[in-house]
């Protein structure tokens, strides 16, 4: 059975179970795959447009660096100012263009709904790569893999989620993959932060249980996953609002030793001082074997979309 | 016979015929190979430097893709703030030492002639993809590709050319490729932004047949073919001439069905107005076919001047 | 042997003499080798970061020619700004990311130290492009190497160094280079620019011969090999200090033909006004061929830490 062929990857919420189980299916065969080479031959010669109108690190190289693994090549920018959009070109007429070019697309773009009209356009499958205080899904795919890697399983964990829940794609896109397994969802968040009440209610209808609750140190008491997110300067229009918001939140070593010691410990990163770096040695610290875990979830879309798996 | 080996490819005036027809023939034997695979093995282990000291979406990454395809690779810049011209490095500093690194040379400056100057000091054929308000040989060659393809032959076509005229660097390379042709050209301009008379006058030396007019409708209905450009705010000393003029020159579903429903819709992109969406899903909108071409055209002239035909 | 598998390259001063000497037979092989063939399949598969936090041509471009040279791949940035050090993130936490990407990192840093302290936390090796005012080993080795093809030996030579000998990270890294031959260096410098004594000291307590003089002209008599540095703008606190002694060391052609015809003339690129460009016909003007050993140079080391040799 083919899956997600010619499909594009826009929100957390348009896969089943059954995808979501194949896309870690694949991204493990990969993993083994690269134990024992540095690369493979599969997507030779086609080609991966990384359109990133805003700046990222590691999105962009991410990506580009699944698609190199899978033996394609890559072309594209890392800010709009080196792009025709500072002549004034439309993103439609931008993504027209690429379309013409690449055989894929993977774009980041500072409004929402960006990559659903890039992808109303484009024949070649789109890969949303964050899309403003949108979605981010290629993210909350890694995320899941994540906490299957360090735990075993999704289905029993108790996962808090910590930090900007109003604003934050990775937790939107999170929440919408979560919803497909039997864990529990603990939303930690300062009342001008937390998870709009209308997603909240959908995933409680959904099946999910959910808590909320502005106090950290009770919520990592629970949990046996926490993940922790950066609030993100960008989204806030007042900067005295962001400078008072800012250190609600930091996860310290001391904090970890004291209440959850086993806790594992995501962050989609960056981070700026949400969790201190002393954490950073933990074994139960997986924020940067995250990182790397979105090597090969992108490699297993990609492949997948292009039917080549 | 070999055709361009060795050669720079600098300005629309520098081909004969039976060079462009070379170029196009090469291209479709590309465009056919690419049907059944993703990319070729021509180029494998040769390296192009594209060199853009300004924003371009649409060329830079068309001859990114053209080397791709070809098997080849690409370093490069995609602005001038990125590269060592920051630290007061000349241009012919930066040619020698990329001519050390790559074995073609795709460029881009701000200059009229930078491409020339380049070309003068380095041993690797060098590409002009536009400098200033100069040349952009590559350009016309994928529109005159375009119009072949589109109407199946250049002789005999009448080639309305519409919008800045004086200093648009796609329409004086195009007129210097369509001199080879049995074509009419009608040149619809404001006053102010007319092709340069001596321009005129050496077309008609040739045998071209040129009509110059304001009115853009009138020149709709003789046209086969019409090759919009976008009018430039910057070239007007007179904001209140700008927005006066820039209105006469936007083309509209409705005047292209009340006038001349089939013909052909060519531009260079990117458009700001100039063409409203709603004529986007004519059949004979070709503009994004256009850009497709391109590619075709750019993998041609990479092969051919690295005498890999 | 195996020489320097898996290690960082980030010191002038980390190399036996044994190693440099590999390190250009190497170098020599692989110079070789694209004689007869544009590029190698030694590095297939695997991927090169280069993070280059400050804008480089020269060095940026020449490591990614190395690493496709030898049929490997590239990921990076090319400024701060397109990456994730403009949300604030770390050196340490963007390395650890790419180290999850990437097989090995070059890079280039504003601060002295980044480089180590990028090696400290990245599994891959870390190859130091320059940091700051502090070290550039592989300009210094390439320097070396050019030094030996131009003039057929190390041993021996007087190498005049001119410039800014306070702040230059080549000359910084050049020395701890030449102190390994029985060579001569003859210091060039403004009162203000003058090599650091305690380098100074370091180098004549290892048997090295040092002159150190104010006086260009003297010194061009004297040397086998001229070696000029640009004043560098970005190194200065005070712009008054910069404009003052920008034009300290000129080289002119007439200078060269008047003192010392047939001295070798390197300089690490970009100059700015410090060689007249008459200078670059001779053929002893050595640098943009200096430019090309940097890819040999390039290469040979990416082999060597990645054991491919």
């Amino acid at each position: 059975m083919v899956y997600l062929k010619g499909k594009d990857i826009l929100d957390g919420a348009q896969f089943t179970r059954e995808e979501i189980e194949h896309i870690m299916t694949v991204a493990d065969r990969f993993r083994q795959d690269l134990e024992d080479k540095p690369g493979l031959d599969l997507m030779k010669g086609y080609l991966l447009a990384a359109l990133f109108f805003e700046p990222s690190t590691r999105t962009r190289l991410s990506f580009e660096t699944a698609m190199h693994r899978l033996g394609g090549n890559v072309i594209g920018f890392s800010s709009a100012e080196s792009s025709s959009t500072s002549k004034g070109e439309t993103l439609v007429d931008t993504i027209r263009t690429v379309d013409r070019y690449a055989d894929i697309i993977a774009m980041r773009h500072p409004q929402i709904g960006s990559a659903k009209e890039a992808a109303a356009v484009a024949n070649a499958p789109v890969l949303n790569g964050g899309d403003g205080a949108g979605q981010h899904p290629t993210q909350a795919l890694l995320d899941l893999y994540t906490v299957r890697q360090e735990r075993g399983k999704v289905d029993g964990m108790t996962i808090v989620l910590c930090g900007d829940l109003k604003n934050g794609r990775t937790v939107h896109a999170g929440v919408e993959i979560y919803k497909h397994y039997h864990c529990k969802l603990i939303m930690v968040a300062p009342e001008q932060l937390k998870m709009p009440s209308e997603i909240v209610a959908r995933l409680r209808s959904h099946g999910l249980q959910v808590e909320e609750t502005a106090n950290l140190e009770e919520a990592l008491a629970k949990g046996d996953v926490l993940y922790m997110t950066r609030i993100q300067k960008e989204r806030f229009a007042d900067p005295a609002e962001y400078e008072r918001l800012k250190g609600s939140y930091i996860l310290t070593r001391e904090m970890v030793e004291r209440i959850k010691p086993d806790i594992t410990i995501m962050h989609p990163l960056p981070r700026v001082n949400e969790i201190t770096t002393d954490v950073d040695s933990l074994s139960n610290a997986a924020y940067f074997r995250q990182v790397g875990n979105g090597v090969f979830i992108r490699m297993a879309l990609i492949a997948s979309v292009m039917g080549k798996i």
